[in-house]
């Protein structure tokens, strides 16, 4: 390919993210064309609507409902749309046509990533999705390149803001978890429909991108195991609390033999860790590779112009590399690693039972635990009476325990007459 | 170029990073060929005494004397043997015969990177210094790549390791500079000649090079002011703590108005900023941008094996470049801004005093500040007697002052008869 003039960008979708990145393509355009070469022309935004009110006011020459018409004419798509279809339609399209595509999506990403990637590779273009993990922080790019002559053991981090808005605002109100996510709704950190973000399944999507990068393999969403927040309650966290620990929804992805585990789960995180002080909608993520160690990465996790950032930087980097000739990087699947299941995790847990206040109870659960090979790290007895009963709240923290006998565990103590509830059963991390 | 069938890497070092690499392009030499689509051939490693005994076993039949004719023979140099020459001519012989260079040389980089840089350009080849600033974490990366479509405001951070183990130290155990030192140089964070981590030439190469890269523009250490640690004591650690602060060396880039102010000099930080829990040699680098917000990148800022990761990523990402064709991306200077003088610098300022314990002084030198503009927040005063004197220590926090101001008033402060010595000037970061 000679050196293109200018390079003609195609922008499917104008919401929050999208309506910022036409705002950084008009009005820094001087520099964009400095830092590519060549200018780069805003032709067209796609949208659902042509007459729907904008954020950020666009030129209405520039809205049109018809994405394929508008791909077919650009150089570069750019898709911030969301969902599966028609993004994933559209995003082939443009990929089988030769054209570089930089995508936010992460739902799609994380279902579809491998048939995309394919396409990409097959055509020799990039494929670039920097936004689709941790808002403006760089965290693929350092996982593809900067750590490319690496092996990386394990990334973990906090990976989804609503549910760290919220938990952080549990931990610093005491309120219980629904007034806060209605707070959350009000102050638009949450969604009117908030299920991606608290059941876990946003982070989950973020987590199978990552893991497919750090371990050269393919993962989709269905390989990993997935618990949200909407369990936790102001108890939960104050019992968290009482013992030094904060609860953070942490997407975690590890080597794990010659599997590798993905999860997103509810965490207990000691109060000095670096997550610990992770607040608000702000996202953190840890790697650790065999010659690098620990490195951290921290910085707004969601909003329209820190993840507008991440998309024009995403833009810059293939528009230079169009400039320059030569065919996009790959992506790198030559590991091949399997999901591994979480029976065999291995973990530390926060048990919190309801118990009859009664003799013998605290040491036949304790025997219980012992007879699975959970071994108990402590376990704290706090005597209440409500409506006349008496009852002892438990909290247990166990030693490191595989997740097939703990499960196997709070079966048996589950069955006991002595044990009137389950309140809890959440994962540790950290010493 | 059609695609290479193997790449042949000739090393230049076998210090302590360039045995770590030589040891993973050994170790890992199937992941590195699957990862770059070739196998990647360490063809040599040039060492001034290739008798001289080695931290990791090499080769015999690997090392050599002459740089020269191994350079001669190689696809790729990795040149990690440090200070200017030969190094510079090395490198100026691989980019002329268009060898794509890695390199964790800073000094040389901070000195000649725009001479380097124009030879890598004039060839249409890569050269990649990610090892040069703040060890295994993905720094430079992210401020070329990540942050292309963004502009940058400011970088600031702790980018060298010796300095952060030794005010750490001070900070823990109360111990003076010289001790500290001392015990640094035996545990082996401190070289026997310290001078380029204490003066902080060491921070002010980084900071020259980050500068470069952020703001697009080209800047030497020359463009840098530089304050080391050597004259902070530890009356000043103490002072701080009791005033809430710790002293980090810290290096500075920032935006200011149509230029740029570099300067690495030690800082008072808030007990509470991320930064003050930055331990032992670890470093951590802050960048603002103007869309992404506040990013923060943490992690081993030296030591052999995680330099050796960052060398090893910028090795992978080059080669697969090879092996796809097309040039490497060139530097951008487009916005060719000058450093500015430190005089219009403003910040806050801490400043200790030692003045006759007498009634008026303090109202005096308070009147020479406010004459000066200098606008004081707090002063704290403790009144003390030695060898049957009566003293008061003064510990001044001013508001946000320009430089020049600050020298003036300082200067007129210290030719009062009643001021007996200045103790400290510490610049303040933070709230």
């Amino acid at each position: 390919m000679s050196q293109p003039e200018k390079i003609k960008v195609a922008l499917l979708g104008a919401g929050n993210v999208g309506s910022q990145v036409a705002r950084i393509l008009l009005e820094d355009s001087d520099l964009i064309r400095q830092r590519i070469g060549v200018p780069a022309e805003l032709i067209g935004i796609a949208v659902r609507d042509t007459e729907a009110p904008r954020q950020v006011p666009l030129a209405a020459a520039l809205l049109t409902d018809d994405a394929e018409v508008l791909i077919d004419q650009a150089d570069v798509v750019i898709e911030l749309t969301g969902g599966i279809e028609p993004a994933r339609t559209r995003i082939l399209r443009a990929l089988h046509a030769g054209k570089p595509v930089v995508s936010g999506n992460k739902a799609l990403l994380a279902k579809h990533g491998q048939e995309l990637q394919a396409a990409a590779n097959q055509n020799g273009v990039q494929l670039s999705f920097e936004a689709a993990v941790a808002g403006a922080i760089p965290i693929l790019r350092p996982l593809r390149d900067s750590l490319a002559g690496d092996k990386i053991t394990r990334v973990l981090g906090i990976m989804n803001g609503t549910t760290n808005f919220i938990l952080d605002q549990m931990d610093t109100t005491g309120a219980q978890f629904n007034d806060v996510l209605k707070e959350a709704q009000r102050l638009g950190y949450a969604e009117a429909d908030p299920t991606a973000d608290i059941e876990g399944y946003d982070a989950a999507s973020k987590a199978a991108i990552v893991a497919s990068l750090a371990f050269h393999s393919e993962f989709t969403i269905d390989d990993v195991h997935c618990e949200g927040i909407t369990s936790i309650t102001a108890h939960d966290v104050q019992a968290a609390k009482d013992d030094g620990f904060v609860i953070k929804l942490l997407a975690i992805c590890e080597l794990d033999g010659d599997g590798v585990n993905i999860r997103v789960n509810p965490t207990l995180v000691p109060q000095e860790h670096p997550l610990a002080s992770v607040h608000d909608a702000y996202n953190a993520v840890f790697v650790e590779a065999e010659n690098a160690g620990e490195l951290m990465f921290y910085g707004p996790g969601a909003g329209g112009a820190p993840t507008a950032s991440a998309v024009m930087g995403d833009f810059v980097s293939l528009a230079r590399r169009m400039v320059l000739g030569g065919a996009g990087v790959p992506e790198s699947n030559h590991a091949a690693l399997q999901s591994t299941p979480m029976a065999a995790v291995v973990s530390r847990y926060s048990v919190g039972l309801i118990v009859e206040d009664k003799l013998g109870v605290l040491a036949n659960i304790a025997r219980i635990f012992a007879e699975h090979g959970v071994s108990i790290q402590t376990m704290r007895q706090t005597k209440f009476e409500k409506d006349g009963q008496f009852s002892a709240a438990l909290r247990i923290v166990t030693h490191q325990a595989a997740d097939s006998n703990l499960r196997k565990t709070m079966a048996v103590v589950d069955s006991l007459d002595a044990v009137r509830s389950i309140a809890s059963v959440i994962r540790v991390e950290g010493k």
